[in-house]
């Protein structure tokens, strides 16, 4: 399988990190073919310009390379903090400006730009990978985890993704070396079982 | 009263921009102080970068300039369209490096970064304009409406302020002008009345 890997955190020894690399490794391990974005390393444009906006815009070489993986891809891994219950901006760019209208979606002919999002992609399974360091009581009495439905509602399901599974992390900030690696072992468990060897 | 009025989005011809310029004429008619941040015309580097995290952290010129501004002001106007069912990157950028411990927040002394966070912002109404394309019934009912949460809950009572005023405009794609008028009258309506003259 194609997995695409998309990292956004700025911090090269963050946790974020780990979960990527440990991420990689099970996939490469089960012979997939993993396309990996650390878009902070990348620099990643984060802001969609207005001439990108129409259907059929041309695209700049970056984004039209990103849009073609994410149109290839059998499988997506998302790897992100949550701060204010969203991606940070360098990834909501990737989100704005790779999920196109005919990359990502479409709309049912004759639709005036109103109807229901069709999905495009073909990646059949979406795993998000979260840190944070918000109680998780507090997370969902208090912000009710808006991150869950984000990724899931507005975002994969409109774009046609059926399986969606996301794991948050957390307290990060708290939290023992020991429980980080029982965490990572958990990574690799959920990567595997996600997308295991010969699919 | 001083008003921080930030608009973020890249079409200049934009509802969003017909929506600012009503706002910022009914602030200055009754005699508000406005700073506007229109931040596509800014180039606003939307990408937080490592260095800044640390409270304290020297920032550039321009971050620190926004984040006097945040501080100083009485209340705030946020217009942007609903993009995923959140703000677009750019403006997701301002969220990231602006609001930032020790400007738009704190935590009590001695907690470890996992507490609640003690809101710093005097600002006492915060108004969010937001344009859509998709009809109010799927917004609620399939997304969940989630800027209504994230603006809330997730960073404006965070960050102290009390009063907050959201209004989504739409379905925008399919309307018409005499229906644009009547909501850039609204706009001006609501402007006036949370802010009115010699508040």
């Amino acid at each position: 399988m194609k997995i695409l890997v998309l990292l956004a955190h700025p911090d090269k020894t963050s946790f974020n990190h780990a979960i990527a690399e440990v991420a990689i490794e099970t996939l490469t391990a089960d012979e997939h073919e993993v396309a990996f974005h650390d878009l902070y390393r990348e620099k990643f444009p984060a802001t969609l310009p207005v001439q990108e906006i129409p259907r059929g815009a041309s695209l700049p070489r970056i984004i039209s390379r990103h849009c073609s993986e994410v149109v290839k891809a059998d499988g997506i891994i998302i790897i992100h903090p949550n701060w204010w219950g969203q991606p940070p901006a360098i990834l909501k760019g990737w989100i704005d400006r790779v999920l196109r209208p005919g990359v990502a979606y479409t709309f049912a002919e004759g639709d005036s730009g109103d109807g229901e999002l069709i999905g495009l992609l073909k990646a059949n399974m979406v795993m998000v990978f979260n840190t944070s360091n918000t109680p998780v009581d507090r997370e969902l009495n208090l912000y009710g985890d808006p991150l869950e439905t984000l990724w899931k509602n507005n975002m994969l399901i409109s774009c046609g993704v059926k399986n969606f599974y996301r794991r948050n992390f957390g307290v990060i900030v708290t939290s023992t070396l020991k429980q980080r690696r029982i965490w990572l072992k958990e990574v690799r468990e959920i990567t595997n079982k996600c997308f295991p060897r010969g699919l």
